[in-house]
């Protein structure tokens, strides 16, 4: 790994990611300046960084971490002209986030990393106005930015691919979980399956079969619970008894052929179940299925007892 | 709510799903009678249960719980002829389900409720050679079914509003909770949610853009933390800052427009958006964004902790 030296964190936007990226940049121990053109940004930042700060407590402060550390500009230059990352978060508009980079890159230094959050915009794009687009990356991160782990790193064309193994370096000293996308796509590869989802929860709304309540809840006592420590893949795996995945795409197979959503599914070819089957080998390594379960089981016994102190879904779905 | 008196569930067809409901109801204290045509079932069956028994126990055990309440017989007659539950689980084939649920229609008292565990076949398509109709229903539980608490409740055209009551009671006694669907669709609710994401992850995997592994851990470092204790109604509620989910329509409606998933959104009409903000405002009741955000952190920075102990995913991610 590549070693890397970062002192100073700017953040451009200090919206809900913003301001989450702020939070947790401190926590690690970080030097942070931020800054937005909003009337009253700096105090909305200020009480932001506040109220996530019980939390990034009790998950445990660098020693060094202080709210102290924290400055605020109105002048984009002076953000980020000593910085060594700069995180960018401003709206969602391609045009805006373009212009937004272009004046970064402009003043940055010229060993910078500079980030987008965005969403879904590719990083190809965001870097095509810029000078020096080889170190221009998108790091996509989820909300709460200050506690979820995973931040989605991606390249476009012309980064250079040293700066993305200086990223991950560097995120991961912010104690998060990089997932580099090798191909860039719209909505990278997370939004992609949120999207789907939250597509399909928007046409079981419109269409009248189900409340977002009634939604909510076929997420979170079924697959929601699965979803915190396995993903869908190795889930399926361990739903097709001890043949695992090949068992699985076996007998469920044919179902992507019915009308299970209203997405389209691919061709299940020869092809795409090795790719499939094998990948899930993989994941399991060593683990045989049974002490797979066994570890799920102990799992979501505990967790059912942690969610019920917080549950936040009404009563009344039945 | 209605008295239900129930004593004996029979269970048809012991694979996965089977032998889960079977764990599942010893461990609340039923007499459960178990058939299977298979070689060798039995044991299989009692292997699973035996497997599934020191998750029930740390979940807590009704007092009256026991292994040797369950008999297997191979003859389903016998299984169903005074059973207050039948639960069917063979394999997922219309024709096959139909029949099975025709025979237990013929041998089962007058007022047992008949339930077929089906992931996607509408209760009517089922219920239709059956003397009497009016107690067949659809309860669609989540693997592992005698951890996870969710069961999908759907009646068909000729299904008996009262035995949709009466169900649900029973599958709280149970201990579970039973999400009553009132419009039948293929794949109810909670397979819809996710086999769109399952669909989309198969693209994802078959274009290249992502490993098995990738799209794992891309869903359980980020929104499946989320999705244990809350939907993604809920979820995006909060990410909409303090004017929620009106907020958050108002700036990411336009990205149902971009390709981020191969599924098409429906049209965000004024309706539709009333729906969905409205559903939102209702699940938060009384309780402020703030509030919930503060409730969100506490469990996520605790589950975090949880997960730590049991991720299963390799560390090669990045």
């Amino acid at each position: 790994m590549k070693d890397v030296q970062i002192n100073k964190i700017a953040v451009v936007g200090t919206g809900v990611i913003g301001n989450g990226w702020i939070a947790r940049a401190l926590a690690q121990g970080f030097d942070v300046i931020a800054t937005d053109p909003a009337e009253g940004a700096e105090d909305r930042m200020r009480e932001a960084v506040d109220r996530a700060w019980p939390s990034l407590t009790k998950s445990g402060l660098a020693p060094t971490a202080s709210r102290e550390r924290l400055t605020f500009t109105s002048d984009i230059e002076t953000a980020v002209e000593d910085a060594d990352l700069i995180q960018e978060n401003v709206p969602e508009r391609e045009e805006l986030k373009r212009k937004v980079l272009q004046t970064i890159d402009t003043f940055a230094k010229k060993d910078a990393i500079i980030a987008s959050s965005t969403s879904g915009i590719k990083p190809t794009v965001l870097q095509q106005d810029c000078m020096y687009p080889e170190r221009v990356i998108v790091a996509h991160p989820f909300n709460p930015v200050y506690i979820l782990p995973l931040v989605e790193i991606v390249g476009g064309e012309k980064t250079n691919s040293s700066v993305l193994e200086r990223a991950v370096a560097i995120y991961e000293k912010l104690n998060m979980k990089p997932l580099v996308i090798r191909h860039e796509i719209e909505g990278h590869v997370a939004d992609r399956l949120m999207e789907a989802l939250w597509r399909e929860a928007l046409h079981l709304v419109n269409d009248g079969i189900a409340t977002t309540e009634e939604v909510d809840a076929a997420i979170i006592y079924g697959a929601g619970l699965r979803w915190a420590q396995m993903g869908p893949f190795l889930t399926f795996h361990l739903a097709g008894g001890d043949q695992g995945m090949r068992h699985m795409l076996g007998q469920f197979g044919p179902a992507l052929k019915l009308p299970w959503t209203k997405l389209e599914a691919p061709e299940l070819t020869e092809e795409l179940k090795e790719k499939v089957i094998q990948g899930c080998e993989q994941q399991a390594g060593n683990t045989s299925i049974a002490e797979l379960e066994e570890k799920r089981n102990e799992f979501l016994v505990r967790l059912l007892d942690l969610v019920e102190e917080y549950r936040t879904e009404s009563e009344s779905i039945s």
